[in-house]
Formats: structure tokens, C-alpha cells, sequence
């Protein structure tokens, strides 16, 4: 599978190792950055990721800050991005399951490298459910504008 | 505080309990549904939610889902929320300091009424840290929109 891995500065090594791990099993990584020993904004990555997966250049993405939170909710700004924040494989399960989610993210600062494959394993393995599970994934690459929404 | 909620329907009985729970504590709680008994999409509650944020009418966001995931992903669709989807209350605390998070998702599915409480309460009585975070909080709130993020 073609998977797309970006992080902030504080989940370079988790990235690393992850990266060397998906491409042990076969898949097609690309590690959107940062390297090691650069200090980045979480949303610039974020928004890189989803950019990739928007373009259909990777399947997956796996984005990685601190604690997770950041770099989801900039990955979930793309209207093409369903993005699960993670920290145990029966989220990462439920994402695949009932959202489609083709990202997830996970922080670096709160979960250990053996969960985090885990999870990453559930992502990759697990078939969307369709059926009424359809029509809500539509409706979050349909969201009201801002003007709208109020 | 004003305090906007809304959820699906695997969700509303964690609504009603939280609801009541944060008007004992004095707090100024609009439900925004849906009511018990109601089969909904999770997208349509989250889009509400986010509404009654970035109109200034809820400082503070709750959402709720079976999971946690859908909803989280339709609130961060709107560039002025900042929602996390947390399980324990560290993240709830990380969310606050470093994203300036508007909301939290939950999934009540996945965690019992007190640690929502617990997550809850650490979410509402935490600051944002500011300093190298009001950066990253400000790229979040403007995401190149799809056709320039490819």
C-alpha cells in the first residue's frame, strides 16, 4: 500500500521507526518530513499529508505530533481527509469500520512504539463497513462553509 | 461558562448525564441534540456544534459520538475549532495548553462516565500556554483550502 508519514519535531523517531517497519512489511512509505533536529509547525506537515492523500499520490497517511491532537485537527481541515485520533487499536478499528478514514494520528509523547503498530496495523487491515455508514462519510466531505455553518 | 453540547444517538445518554453534571456546576449548557431515540448522522450535530462556536454563542464545545472519531472529524472541518478527541485527561490538559482546543470529542462507546467527567474537567479549568504555540494554533485556523494544498 501507498502510505504517506509526516510528524512534528517531536515524533521524528516515532516516524522513523514506523516508516522502517511499513517498508519491512512491503509497503510504499513516504516520510513527508521533518528530518530529525528541525523544528517544524505541526500544520504545515499536516496540511502536506493531506495534500498527498487529496492528490491520491498515498492511500494512507499516518501523522504523528506530541500528543496527536495538533497535526489531526490540520490533517481533518481537507475536506478529503478523515483522520482518527488514535491510542489503541480498537479506535484504529472503529475509524477504518464506520468513518472510511484513509488517516491517523497518533502522539509520539503518549503511546509506546508496540501500540502504536498496533494501531497502525488495525488502520491498514480493516474494511470500510458501508451501508448507513455511507451516507455520514458523505456528508463530512460536503461540510458547510463557514458563512454557512453559523 | 457557555457550553455548547451535541452528540449522535449511541451518544445521548453521556450527553444528558454530562449536561446535568456541568449545570450543577453552575455552568450555562446548551444541548443541541439530538434527543434519545433519534437515529442521526454524526456529521449534522458536529457542523452544529462548530456553528454555535465560531458564532460566539458557546465558548467551549463538547462532542459526542460512539466512537468519537466521526464527530471530532466534522468539527475540525470549521478552521475556528480546535477540537481533540481524547480518552483520559492528560490529553484533555495537552489540548488546552498547547492547541487552544474549543471543543473535545469523546466516544461513549469507549470510556465510562467518569473519566468523561475527568476529561471534561481538565479541558475546562486548563490555559493555553501560548508562547511558540500561538504560531501553530494561528496556521490552524488558516488551512490552504484543497486546491492549493495539492
Amino acid at each position: 500500500m501507498r502510505i504517506a508519514i509526516a510528524s512534528d519535531h517531536a515524533a521524528v523517531d516515532l516516524k522513523a521507526a514506523l516508516a522502517e517497519w511499513l517498508r519491512e512489511q512491503g509497503h510504499d512509505v513516504n516520510d513527508l518530513g521533518p528530518q530529525a533536529g528541525e523544528s517544524v509547525d505541526y500544520p504545515d506537515y499536516g496540511y502536506k499529508l493531506a495534500g498527498e492523500i487529496a492528490a491520491g499520490r498515498a492511500e494512507r497517511g499516518i501523522a504523528l505530533c506530541g500528543s496527536g491532537i495538533g497535526i489531526s485537527i490540520a490533517v481533518n481541515r481537507h475536506p478529503a481527509l478523515r483522520c482518527a485520533l488514535v491510542s489503541e487499536p480498537l479506535s484504529a478499528t472503529l475509524c477504518r469500520e464506520h468513518n472510511d478514514a484513509n488517516a491517523i494520528a497518533m502522539g509520539a509523547r503518549l503511546i509506546g512504539l508496540d501500540m502504536a503498530k498496533a494501531c497502525v496495523t488495525a488502520f491498514l487491515t480493516t474494511d470500510f463497513g458501508g451501508d448507513r455508514h455511507v451516507r455520514r462519510v458523505g456528508k463530512l466531505g460536503t461540510p458547510p462553509v463557514p458563512a454557512q455553518i453559523d
